[in-house]
Protein backbone atom coordinates (compact mmCIF):
# COMPACT_ATOMS: atom_id res chain seq x y z
CA UNK A 1 0.00 0.00 0.00
CA UNK A 2 1.41 3.36 -1.08
CA UNK A 3 2.68 5.62 1.99
CA UNK A 4 0.93 8.69 2.89
CA UNK A 5 3.62 11.13 1.38
CA UNK A 6 3.30 8.79 -1.77
CA UNK A 7 -0.71 9.41 -2.20
CA UNK A 8 0.19 13.22 -1.08
CA UNK A 9 1.75 13.61 -3.97
CA UNK A 10 -0.58 12.04 -6.45
CA UNK A 11 -2.93 14.02 -5.02
CA UNK A 12 -0.55 17.49 -5.58
CA UNK A 13 -0.44 16.26 -9.11
CA UNK A 14 -3.68 15.81 -9.64
CA UNK A 15 -4.74 19.14 -7.97
CA UNK A 16 -2.19 21.43 -9.24
CA UNK A 17 -3.23 21.16 -13.20
CA UNK A 18 -7.10 22.29 -11.90
CA UNK A 19 -5.51 25.28 -9.90
CA UNK A 20 -3.85 26.54 -12.54
CA UNK A 21 -7.52 26.29 -14.83
CA UNK A 22 -9.44 28.10 -12.17
CA UNK A 23 -6.37 30.77 -12.15
CA UNK A 24 -7.64 31.57 -15.48
CA UNK A 25 -10.97 31.61 -14.73
CA UNK A 26 -10.01 34.72 -12.71
CA UNK A 27 -7.64 36.08 -15.27
CA UNK A 28 -10.56 35.76 -17.68
CA UNK A 29 -12.83 37.45 -15.74
CA UNK A 30 -13.40 40.64 -17.54
CA UNK A 31 -17.06 41.81 -15.91
CA UNK A 32 -17.54 40.51 -11.91
CA UNK A 33 -21.31 40.25 -10.59
CA UNK A 34 -21.45 40.86 -7.41
CA UNK A 35 -23.73 39.78 -4.59
CA UNK A 36 -23.89 41.23 -1.09
CA UNK A 37 -24.54 38.43 1.32
CA UNK A 38 -25.01 38.90 5.19
CA UNK A 39 -22.78 41.58 5.49
CA UNK A 40 -21.42 44.93 3.11
CA UNK A 41 -18.06 43.66 3.41
CA UNK A 42 -18.39 39.63 2.66
CA UNK A 43 -18.56 39.78 -1.08
CA UNK A 44 -19.33 36.92 -3.23
CA UNK A 45 -18.85 36.53 -6.88
CA UNK A 46 -20.20 34.31 -9.95
CA UNK A 47 -16.20 32.92 -10.27
CA UNK A 48 -16.01 32.20 -6.72
CA UNK A 49 -18.41 29.77 -6.92
CA UNK A 50 -17.73 28.70 -10.39
CA UNK A 51 -13.94 27.59 -9.45
CA UNK A 52 -15.10 25.65 -6.39
CA UNK A 53 -18.13 24.21 -7.89
CA UNK A 54 -14.94 23.04 -10.94
CA UNK A 55 -12.45 21.92 -8.34
CA UNK A 56 -14.63 19.91 -6.16
CA UNK A 57 -16.70 18.13 -8.65
CA UNK A 58 -12.78 17.42 -10.59
CA UNK A 59 -11.99 15.80 -6.71
CA UNK A 60 -15.59 14.32 -6.79
CA UNK A 61 -15.19 12.00 -9.46
CA UNK A 62 -11.56 11.26 -9.32
CA UNK A 63 -11.58 10.56 -5.56
CA UNK A 64 -15.24 9.66 -4.59
CA UNK A 65 -14.36 8.61 -0.68
CA UNK A 66 -12.97 12.16 -0.27
CA UNK A 67 -14.21 14.95 1.62
CA UNK A 68 -13.99 18.59 1.10
CA UNK A 69 -14.94 21.49 3.22
CA UNK A 70 -15.36 24.79 1.12
CA UNK A 71 -16.84 28.42 1.85
CA UNK A 72 -19.85 28.34 -0.50
CA UNK A 73 -20.62 24.67 0.26
CA UNK A 74 -20.58 24.98 4.15
CA UNK A 75 -23.09 28.24 3.82
CA UNK A 76 -25.28 26.48 1.51
CA UNK A 77 -25.52 23.60 3.85
CA UNK A 78 -25.28 25.73 7.00
CA UNK A 79 -23.64 23.56 8.68
CA UNK A 80 -20.37 23.96 10.91
CA UNK A 81 -17.83 21.57 8.90
CA UNK A 82 -16.64 19.15 10.83
CA UNK A 83 -12.86 17.66 10.30
CA UNK A 84 -12.27 13.62 9.87
CA UNK A 85 -9.35 11.63 9.17
CA UNK A 86 -10.48 11.21 6.04
CA UNK A 87 -8.47 12.66 3.15
CA UNK A 88 -10.53 16.66 3.32
CA UNK A 89 -9.75 19.24 0.78
CA UNK A 90 -10.68 22.40 2.15
CA UNK A 91 -11.00 25.06 -0.58
CA UNK A 92 -10.93 28.47 -0.75
CA UNK A 93 -12.03 29.97 -4.52
CA UNK A 94 -11.33 33.41 -3.91
CA UNK A 95 -9.50 34.57 -1.01
CA UNK A 96 -9.42 38.76 -1.06
CA UNK A 97 -12.91 38.78 -2.57
CA UNK A 98 -12.99 42.30 -1.74
CA UNK A 99 -9.82 42.76 -3.48
CA UNK A 100 -11.05 40.65 -6.81
CA UNK A 101 -14.36 42.56 -7.02
CA UNK A 102 -12.37 45.67 -7.09
CA UNK A 103 -9.76 44.68 -9.85
CA UNK A 104 -7.03 44.87 -7.09
CA UNK A 105 -4.69 42.08 -7.97
CA UNK A 106 -4.15 40.93 -4.17
CA UNK A 107 -6.03 38.03 -4.36
CA UNK A 108 -5.53 34.48 -5.08
CA UNK A 109 -6.62 30.61 -5.00
CA UNK A 110 -6.08 28.02 -1.84
CA UNK A 111 -6.23 24.52 -1.52
CA UNK A 112 -5.45 22.46 1.26
CA UNK A 113 -5.55 18.91 2.59
CA UNK A 114 -5.83 16.96 5.61
CA UNK A 115 -5.19 13.54 6.18
CA UNK A 116 -5.64 12.28 9.52
CA UNK A 117 -6.81 16.06 10.72
CA UNK A 118 -2.94 16.61 9.55
CA UNK A 119 -2.38 19.34 6.68
CA UNK A 120 -0.48 17.86 4.37
CA UNK A 121 -0.57 19.81 1.32
CA UNK A 122 -1.60 23.63 0.36
CA UNK A 123 -1.21 25.78 -2.26
CA UNK A 124 -1.88 29.26 -2.54
CA UNK A 125 -2.08 30.95 -6.16
CA UNK A 126 -2.09 34.28 -7.10
CA UNK A 127 -2.59 34.07 -11.33
CA UNK A 128 -2.32 37.87 -11.75
CA UNK A 129 1.26 38.33 -10.61
CA UNK A 130 1.87 34.47 -11.33
CA UNK A 131 2.51 33.19 -8.19
CA UNK A 132 2.13 30.25 -6.94
CA UNK A 133 3.24 29.28 -3.13
CA UNK A 134 3.39 25.38 -2.47
CA UNK A 135 4.14 23.18 0.12
CA UNK A 136 4.27 19.79 1.01
CA UNK A 137 4.53 18.60 4.83
CA UNK A 138 7.81 17.68 5.58
CA UNK A 139 9.38 18.97 1.88
CA UNK A 140 9.69 22.43 2.50
CA UNK A 141 7.92 25.41 0.64
CA UNK A 142 8.25 26.84 -2.35
CA UNK A 143 7.10 30.19 -4.45
CA UNK A 144 6.95 29.01 -8.55
CA UNK A 145 9.46 26.24 -7.95
CA UNK A 146 12.07 27.87 -5.59
CA UNK A 147 11.98 27.17 -2.22
CA UNK A 148 11.88 29.80 0.03
CA UNK A 149 12.17 30.56 3.69
CA UNK A 150 10.97 33.08 5.79
CA UNK A 151 12.90 36.67 6.94
CA UNK A 152 14.17 34.75 10.26
CA UNK A 153 13.64 38.18 11.89
CA UNK A 154 13.58 37.68 15.65
CA UNK A 155 12.99 41.60 16.87
CA UNK A 156 9.38 42.94 16.84
CA UNK A 157 11.42 46.10 16.66
CA UNK A 158 12.41 45.42 13.09
CA UNK A 159 9.28 43.39 12.12
CA UNK A 160 6.47 44.57 9.59
CA UNK A 161 3.11 42.38 10.29
CA UNK A 162 0.37 42.10 8.32
CA UNK A 163 -2.66 42.67 9.90
CA UNK A 164 -6.41 42.74 8.53
CA UNK A 165 -7.78 45.40 10.48
CA UNK A 166 -11.27 45.74 8.68
CA UNK A 167 -12.23 42.86 10.86
CA UNK A 168 -12.70 45.30 13.15
CA UNK A 169 -15.31 46.65 11.49
CA UNK A 170 -17.38 42.91 11.87
CA UNK A 171 -18.98 44.00 15.73
CA UNK A 172 -18.42 45.38 18.59
CA UNK A 173 -16.34 42.42 20.19
CA UNK A 174 -13.91 42.43 17.19
CA UNK A 175 -13.70 45.69 16.91
CA UNK A 176 -12.37 46.24 20.65
CA UNK A 177 -10.16 43.32 20.25
CA UNK A 178 -8.39 45.04 17.15
CA UNK A 179 -8.25 48.14 18.29
CA UNK A 180 -6.23 47.36 21.56
CA UNK A 181 -4.19 45.15 20.06
CA UNK A 182 -3.61 48.23 17.58
CA UNK A 183 -3.05 50.40 20.59
CA UNK A 184 -0.15 48.29 22.13
CA UNK A 185 1.63 46.90 18.81
CA UNK A 186 1.30 50.22 16.64
CA UNK A 187 4.22 51.79 18.76
CA UNK A 188 6.99 49.01 19.10
CA UNK A 189 6.57 47.84 15.59
CA UNK A 190 8.63 48.45 12.63
CA UNK A 191 5.77 48.65 9.79
CA UNK A 192 2.10 47.17 9.35
CA UNK A 193 0.44 46.04 5.96
CA UNK A 194 -3.45 45.60 5.41
CA UNK A 195 -3.68 44.03 2.12
CA UNK A 196 -7.08 42.00 2.85
CA UNK A 197 -6.13 38.68 1.69
CA UNK A 198 -5.36 36.04 4.26
CA UNK A 199 -3.58 33.31 1.85
CA UNK A 200 -1.34 35.73 0.54
CA UNK A 201 -0.94 37.44 4.19
CA UNK A 202 0.55 33.87 5.54
CA UNK A 203 2.36 32.94 2.35
CA UNK A 204 4.05 36.58 2.26
CA UNK A 205 5.22 35.92 5.79
CA UNK A 206 6.41 32.58 4.28
CA UNK A 207 8.93 34.15 1.48
CA UNK A 208 10.06 37.17 4.02
CA UNK A 209 7.97 39.99 2.40
CA UNK A 210 7.03 40.50 5.83
CA UNK A 211 7.94 39.13 8.90
CA UNK A 212 4.49 38.31 10.68
CA UNK A 213 0.49 38.06 9.81
CA UNK A 214 -2.18 37.64 12.26
CA UNK A 215 -5.98 37.51 11.54
CA UNK A 216 -8.72 36.87 14.39
CA UNK A 217 -12.09 35.14 14.01
CA UNK A 218 -11.19 33.19 10.65
CA UNK A 219 -12.31 30.12 8.54
CA UNK A 220 -10.54 26.41 7.89
CA UNK A 221 -9.86 27.56 4.37
CA UNK A 222 -8.05 30.63 5.79
CA UNK A 223 -5.58 28.54 7.16
CA UNK A 224 -5.44 25.03 5.66
CA UNK A 225 -2.74 25.91 2.62
CA UNK A 226 -1.42 29.17 3.94
CA UNK A 227 -0.99 27.62 7.34
CA UNK A 228 1.48 25.07 5.69
CA UNK A 229 2.99 26.66 3.67
CA UNK A 230 4.21 28.94 6.23
CA UNK A 231 5.14 26.38 8.76
CA UNK A 232 7.13 24.64 5.96
CA UNK A 233 9.25 27.70 4.61
CA UNK A 234 10.15 27.80 8.66
CA UNK A 235 7.83 29.86 10.20
CA UNK A 236 6.05 29.65 13.35
CA UNK A 237 2.10 29.63 13.78
CA UNK A 238 -0.34 29.65 17.08
CA UNK A 239 -3.26 30.39 18.49
CA UNK A 240 -3.47 34.37 18.81
CA UNK A 241 -4.77 34.24 22.49
CA UNK A 242 -2.44 30.71 23.69
CA UNK A 243 -4.75 28.19 22.77
CA UNK A 244 -4.38 25.11 20.67
CA UNK A 245 -4.43 26.40 17.37
CA UNK A 246 -8.07 24.87 15.85
CA UNK A 247 -7.33 24.35 11.98
CA UNK A 248 -11.56 24.59 12.23
CA UNK A 249 -11.87 27.87 14.27
CA UNK A 250 -8.75 29.42 13.37
CA UNK A 251 -7.22 32.73 15.37
CA UNK A 252 -3.77 32.85 14.28
CA UNK A 253 -0.60 34.13 14.81
CA UNK A 254 1.92 33.36 12.00
CA UNK A 255 5.66 34.81 12.57
CA UNK A 256 9.38 34.47 10.77
CA UNK A 257 10.71 32.85 13.83
CA UNK A 258 9.19 31.43 17.59
CA UNK A 259 10.99 34.35 19.13
CA UNK A 260 9.08 37.14 17.29
CA UNK A 261 5.90 35.36 17.98
CA UNK A 262 6.39 34.75 21.57
CA UNK A 263 7.35 38.94 21.46
CA UNK A 264 4.10 39.34 19.51
CA UNK A 265 2.20 37.08 21.94
CA UNK A 266 3.07 39.27 25.04
CA UNK A 267 2.46 42.41 23.76
CA UNK A 268 -1.09 41.14 22.60
CA UNK A 269 -1.58 39.38 25.57
CA UNK A 270 -1.51 42.61 27.58
CA UNK A 271 -3.54 44.33 25.20
CA UNK A 272 -6.15 41.93 25.70
CA UNK A 273 -6.19 42.06 29.26
CA UNK A 274 -6.48 45.65 29.51
CA UNK A 275 -9.33 45.21 26.76
CA UNK A 276 -11.35 42.56 29.35
CA UNK A 277 -10.54 44.88 32.49
CA UNK A 278 -10.63 48.51 31.88
CA UNK A 279 -14.10 48.75 31.36
CA UNK A 280 -14.31 52.37 31.12
CA UNK A 281 -11.60 52.48 28.40
CA UNK A 282 -13.46 50.43 26.67
CA UNK A 283 -16.65 52.41 26.68
CA UNK A 284 -14.51 55.37 25.01
CA UNK A 285 -13.37 53.14 22.45
CA UNK A 286 -16.88 52.05 21.16
CA UNK A 287 -18.15 53.98 18.25
CA UNK B 1 6.49 80.07 -28.99
CA UNK B 2 5.04 76.93 -28.01
CA UNK B 3 1.80 76.30 -25.45
CA UNK B 4 2.76 74.89 -21.92
CA UNK B 5 0.58 72.04 -23.23
CA UNK B 6 3.00 70.91 -25.98
CA UNK B 7 6.17 71.49 -24.19
CA UNK B 8 4.33 69.43 -21.40
CA UNK B 9 3.77 66.90 -24.32
CA UNK B 10 7.52 67.16 -25.41
CA UNK B 11 8.57 66.48 -21.84
CA UNK B 12 6.43 63.32 -21.38
CA UNK B 13 7.85 61.99 -24.36
CA UNK B 14 11.68 62.49 -22.88
CA UNK B 15 10.78 61.48 -19.50
CA UNK B 16 9.00 58.46 -20.22
CA UNK B 17 11.95 56.35 -21.50
CA UNK B 18 13.77 57.01 -18.84
CA UNK B 19 11.41 56.04 -16.23
CA UNK B 20 10.81 52.74 -17.90
CA UNK B 21 14.47 52.47 -17.83
CA UNK B 22 14.82 53.18 -14.00
CA UNK B 23 12.26 50.53 -13.89
CA UNK B 24 14.22 47.91 -15.17
CA UNK B 25 17.07 48.92 -12.08
CA UNK B 26 14.67 47.60 -9.97
CA UNK B 27 13.81 44.47 -11.69
CA UNK B 28 17.04 43.67 -11.98
CA UNK B 29 17.79 44.39 -8.35
CA UNK B 30 18.94 40.95 -7.03
CA UNK B 31 20.43 41.79 -3.91
CA UNK B 32 19.78 44.86 -2.09
CA UNK B 33 21.75 46.55 0.41
CA UNK B 34 19.80 48.34 2.78
CA UNK B 35 20.93 51.45 4.94
CA UNK B 36 19.24 53.12 7.83
CA UNK B 37 18.60 56.44 7.74
CA UNK B 38 17.53 58.14 10.84
CA UNK B 39 14.16 56.20 12.10
CA UNK B 40 13.98 52.58 11.79
CA UNK B 41 11.02 52.26 9.04
CA UNK B 42 13.11 55.13 6.76
CA UNK B 43 14.87 52.64 4.59
CA UNK B 44 17.20 54.10 1.89
CA UNK B 45 18.56 51.85 -0.99
CA UNK B 46 21.56 51.84 -3.44
CA UNK B 47 18.75 51.42 -6.36
CA UNK B 48 16.83 54.78 -4.67
CA UNK B 49 19.94 56.78 -5.07
CA UNK B 50 21.00 55.39 -8.25
CA UNK B 51 17.05 55.63 -9.89
CA UNK B 52 17.34 59.62 -8.89
CA UNK B 53 20.70 60.39 -10.27
CA UNK B 54 19.70 58.97 -13.35
CA UNK B 55 16.68 60.57 -13.76
CA UNK B 56 17.84 64.06 -12.39
CA UNK B 57 20.88 64.07 -14.43
CA UNK B 58 19.19 63.19 -17.90
CA UNK B 59 16.88 66.08 -17.00
CA UNK B 60 20.05 68.40 -16.09
CA UNK B 61 21.64 67.84 -19.43
CA UNK B 62 18.40 67.79 -21.68
CA UNK B 63 16.73 71.23 -19.96
CA UNK B 64 19.38 72.95 -17.62
CA UNK B 65 17.37 75.98 -16.95
CA UNK B 66 15.07 73.06 -14.79
CA UNK B 67 14.96 72.86 -11.52
CA UNK B 68 14.21 69.21 -9.76
CA UNK B 69 13.22 68.17 -6.05
CA UNK B 70 13.62 65.24 -4.84
CA UNK B 71 14.16 63.15 -1.35
CA UNK B 72 17.72 62.13 -1.30
CA UNK B 73 19.14 65.15 -2.71
CA UNK B 74 16.57 67.45 -0.47
CA UNK B 75 18.67 65.32 2.48
CA UNK B 76 21.54 65.46 1.62
CA UNK B 77 21.16 68.99 1.15
CA UNK B 78 19.32 69.75 4.12
CA UNK B 79 17.64 72.21 2.66
CA UNK B 80 13.41 72.80 2.24
CA UNK B 81 12.39 72.69 -1.30
CA UNK B 82 11.12 76.06 -2.37
CA UNK B 83 8.88 75.85 -5.28
CA UNK B 84 8.85 77.95 -8.00
CA UNK B 85 7.44 79.07 -11.25
CA UNK B 86 10.32 77.16 -13.04
CA UNK B 87 9.26 73.28 -14.99
CA UNK B 88 10.26 71.52 -11.48
CA UNK B 89 10.91 67.77 -11.45
CA UNK B 90 9.63 66.50 -8.41
CA UNK B 91 11.14 62.89 -7.89
CA UNK B 92 10.67 59.61 -6.03
CA UNK B 93 12.78 56.90 -6.95
CA UNK B 94 11.56 54.27 -4.77
CA UNK B 95 8.17 55.20 -2.96
CA UNK B 96 7.61 51.74 -0.77
CA UNK B 97 11.40 51.34 -0.05
CA UNK B 98 10.30 49.26 3.00
CA UNK B 99 8.14 47.10 0.80
CA UNK B 100 10.54 47.19 -1.91
CA UNK B 101 14.09 45.70 0.66
CA UNK B 102 11.71 43.04 1.63
CA UNK B 103 10.88 42.17 -2.23
CA UNK B 104 7.15 42.86 -1.60
CA UNK B 105 6.27 44.63 -5.15
CA UNK B 106 4.24 46.77 -4.34
CA UNK B 107 6.33 49.68 -4.97
CA UNK B 108 6.97 52.26 -7.56
CA UNK B 109 8.76 54.91 -9.28
CA UNK B 110 6.85 58.85 -9.33
CA UNK B 111 7.91 61.64 -11.62
CA UNK B 112 5.79 64.79 -11.00
CA UNK B 113 5.92 67.68 -13.34
CA UNK B 114 5.33 71.34 -11.91
CA UNK B 115 4.86 74.47 -14.14
CA UNK B 116 4.14 77.78 -12.73
CA UNK B 117 3.51 76.10 -9.55
CA UNK B 118 0.80 74.04 -11.53
CA UNK B 119 0.80 70.02 -11.50
CA UNK B 120 0.99 69.22 -15.21
CA UNK B 121 2.61 66.07 -15.81
CA UNK B 122 2.70 62.58 -13.52
CA UNK B 123 3.93 59.50 -13.97
CA UNK B 124 3.95 56.41 -11.49
CA UNK B 125 4.96 53.12 -12.24
CA UNK B 126 5.46 49.85 -10.75
CA UNK B 127 7.89 47.79 -13.16
CA UNK B 128 6.93 44.82 -10.62
CA UNK B 129 3.47 44.62 -11.84
CA UNK B 130 4.39 46.33 -15.07
CA UNK B 131 1.41 49.08 -14.69
CA UNK B 132 2.15 52.56 -15.80
CA UNK B 133 -0.21 55.55 -14.31
CA UNK B 134 0.09 58.69 -16.45
CA UNK B 135 -1.37 62.07 -16.52
CA UNK B 136 -1.04 65.11 -18.38
CA UNK B 137 -3.35 68.07 -16.51
CA UNK B 138 -6.11 68.07 -18.13
CA UNK B 139 -6.51 65.29 -20.24
CA UNK B 140 -7.12 62.30 -18.27
CA UNK B 141 -5.69 59.63 -16.77
CA UNK B 142 -4.25 56.60 -17.94
CA UNK B 143 -3.04 52.73 -16.91
CA UNK B 144 -0.96 51.44 -19.49
CA UNK B 145 -2.50 53.93 -22.12
CA UNK B 146 -5.70 52.71 -21.21
CA UNK B 147 -8.13 55.40 -19.76
CA UNK B 148 -8.93 54.88 -16.05
CA UNK B 149 -11.77 56.65 -13.64
CA UNK B 150 -12.87 56.22 -10.08
CA UNK B 151 -15.13 54.53 -8.89
CA UNK B 152 -17.68 56.85 -8.25
CA UNK B 153 -18.08 55.13 -4.43
CA UNK B 154 -20.34 58.41 -2.86
CA UNK B 155 -20.89 56.28 0.10
CA UNK B 156 -18.60 56.08 3.37
CA UNK B 157 -20.40 53.02 4.50
CA UNK B 158 -18.98 51.11 0.80
CA UNK B 159 -15.79 52.43 0.75
CA UNK B 160 -12.58 51.23 1.08
CA UNK B 161 -9.76 53.50 2.34
CA UNK B 162 -6.01 53.19 1.64
CA UNK B 163 -4.48 54.34 5.28
CA UNK B 164 -0.38 54.08 6.07
CA UNK B 165 -1.27 53.26 9.64
CA UNK B 166 2.57 53.14 9.86
CA UNK B 167 2.84 56.56 10.04
CA UNK B 168 1.51 55.98 13.43
CA UNK B 169 5.00 54.98 14.65
CA UNK B 170 6.87 57.93 13.56
CA UNK B 171 5.63 59.85 16.70
CA UNK B 172 3.00 60.81 19.81
CA UNK B 173 1.16 62.98 17.58
CA UNK B 174 1.19 61.11 14.10
CA UNK B 175 -0.25 58.08 16.71
CA UNK B 176 -2.42 60.23 18.11
CA UNK B 177 -3.97 61.02 14.64
CA UNK B 178 -4.06 57.94 13.39
CA UNK B 179 -5.56 55.89 16.28
CA UNK B 180 -8.05 58.50 16.77
CA UNK B 181 -8.62 58.83 13.14
CA UNK B 182 -9.13 55.02 12.99
CA UNK B 183 -10.98 54.79 16.09
CA UNK B 184 -14.21 56.79 14.60
CA UNK B 185 -13.41 55.45 10.71
CA UNK B 186 -13.30 51.60 11.55
CA UNK B 187 -17.39 51.34 12.59
CA UNK B 188 -18.64 53.02 9.43
CA UNK B 189 -16.07 52.69 6.38
CA UNK B 190 -16.22 48.99 4.53
CA UNK B 191 -12.61 48.20 5.13
CA UNK B 192 -9.20 49.37 4.76
CA UNK B 193 -5.75 48.51 3.07
CA UNK B 194 -2.27 49.34 4.50
CA UNK B 195 -0.13 48.96 1.31
CA UNK B 196 2.90 50.29 2.59
CA UNK B 197 3.18 52.32 -0.75
CA UNK B 198 1.82 56.00 -1.13
CA UNK B 199 1.91 56.75 -4.87
CA UNK B 200 0.44 53.42 -5.58
CA UNK B 201 -2.03 54.37 -2.88
CA UNK B 202 -3.37 57.34 -4.81
CA UNK B 203 -3.24 55.26 -8.31
CA UNK B 204 -5.35 52.48 -6.99
CA UNK B 205 -8.14 55.65 -6.10
CA UNK B 206 -7.83 56.76 -9.77
CA UNK B 207 -8.36 53.51 -11.46
CA UNK B 208 -10.80 51.96 -8.78
CA UNK B 209 -8.96 49.70 -6.88
CA UNK B 210 -9.94 51.51 -3.25
CA UNK B 211 -12.53 54.22 -2.83
CA UNK B 212 -10.02 56.86 -0.87
CA UNK B 213 -6.65 57.48 0.05
CA UNK B 214 -5.11 59.39 2.92
CA UNK B 215 -2.10 59.87 4.25
CA UNK B 216 -0.68 62.75 6.53
CA UNK B 217 2.51 63.80 7.43
CA UNK B 218 3.98 63.47 3.82
CA UNK B 219 6.40 65.22 0.67
CA UNK B 220 6.08 66.77 -2.00
CA UNK B 221 7.06 63.25 -3.92
CA UNK B 222 4.36 61.33 -2.44
CA UNK B 223 1.82 63.53 -3.87
CA UNK B 224 3.46 65.18 -7.13
CA UNK B 225 2.65 62.61 -9.50
CA UNK B 226 -0.11 60.38 -7.85
CA UNK B 227 -2.22 63.77 -6.87
CA UNK B 228 -2.48 64.35 -10.28
CA UNK B 229 -3.61 61.03 -11.70
CA UNK B 230 -6.26 60.78 -9.13
CA UNK B 231 -7.77 63.79 -9.93
CA UNK B 232 -7.47 63.39 -13.82
CA UNK B 233 -9.02 60.53 -12.89
CA UNK B 234 -12.07 61.84 -11.68
CA UNK B 235 -11.40 62.03 -8.48
CA UNK B 236 -11.18 64.50 -5.47
CA UNK B 237 -8.32 65.52 -3.42
CA UNK B 238 -8.08 68.11 -0.58
CA UNK B 239 -5.86 68.79 2.15
CA UNK B 240 -6.70 66.32 5.67
CA UNK B 241 -7.09 68.83 7.82
CA UNK B 242 -9.51 71.36 5.68
CA UNK B 243 -6.82 73.95 4.65
CA UNK B 244 -5.50 74.26 1.10
CA UNK B 245 -3.62 71.41 0.05
CA UNK B 246 0.28 72.00 0.31
CA UNK B 247 2.25 70.42 -2.72
CA UNK B 248 5.46 71.08 -0.54
CA UNK B 249 4.13 69.88 2.59
CA UNK B 250 1.08 67.78 1.91
CA UNK B 251 -1.36 65.96 4.57
CA UNK B 252 -3.58 64.73 1.98
CA UNK B 253 -7.37 62.81 1.80
CA UNK B 254 -7.92 61.92 -1.90
CA UNK B 255 -11.25 60.15 -2.98
CA UNK B 256 -13.13 58.87 -5.84
CA UNK B 257 -15.96 61.81 -5.60
CA UNK B 258 -16.30 65.02 -3.76
CA UNK B 259 -19.40 63.39 -1.66
CA UNK B 260 -16.92 61.22 -0.66
CA UNK B 261 -14.80 63.20 0.64
CA UNK B 262 -16.85 65.34 2.34
CA UNK B 263 -17.97 62.55 4.32
CA UNK B 264 -14.47 61.55 4.97
CA UNK B 265 -13.61 65.09 6.31
CA UNK B 266 -16.80 65.18 8.49
CA UNK B 267 -15.80 62.24 10.17
CA UNK B 268 -12.03 63.33 10.63
CA UNK B 269 -13.42 66.22 12.12
CA UNK B 270 -15.06 64.79 14.79
CA UNK B 271 -11.78 62.13 15.17
CA UNK B 272 -9.56 65.51 15.44
CA UNK B 273 -11.67 67.49 17.87
CA UNK B 274 -11.81 64.46 20.27
CA UNK B 275 -7.97 63.75 20.41
CA UNK B 276 -7.22 67.77 21.20
CA UNK B 277 -9.73 68.19 23.42
CA UNK B 278 -10.24 65.26 25.48
CA UNK B 279 -6.60 65.29 27.09
CA UNK B 280 -7.73 62.18 29.75
CA UNK B 281 -8.59 59.78 26.71
CA UNK B 282 -5.76 61.22 24.80
CA UNK B 283 -3.43 60.25 27.52
CA UNK B 284 -4.93 56.54 28.02
CA UNK B 285 -4.28 56.22 23.78
CA UNK B 286 -0.52 57.01 24.43
CA UNK B 287 1.68 54.57 24.57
Amino acid sequence: MASTKDQVHEYYDFILPLVLQAGKVLTDAEQVEVEFKKDIWDLVTVHDRKIEEVLIQSIKDKYPSHKYIGEEDTESKKSTPKLTDDPTWIIDPIDGTANFVRGMPITGISVGLTINKEQWLGIVYNPYFNELFTAIKGEGAFLNGKRIHTSGCKEIAKSVIGYEITIARRNEYYYNLYMYRLKHLMPIIQGIRSLGCIILGLCYVACGRTDAYQCDGQYPWDLAAGGLILTEAGGHLVDSFGKDLDLMEPNFLGGATKELVDQYMEVERKADEERINADELKRKFSP
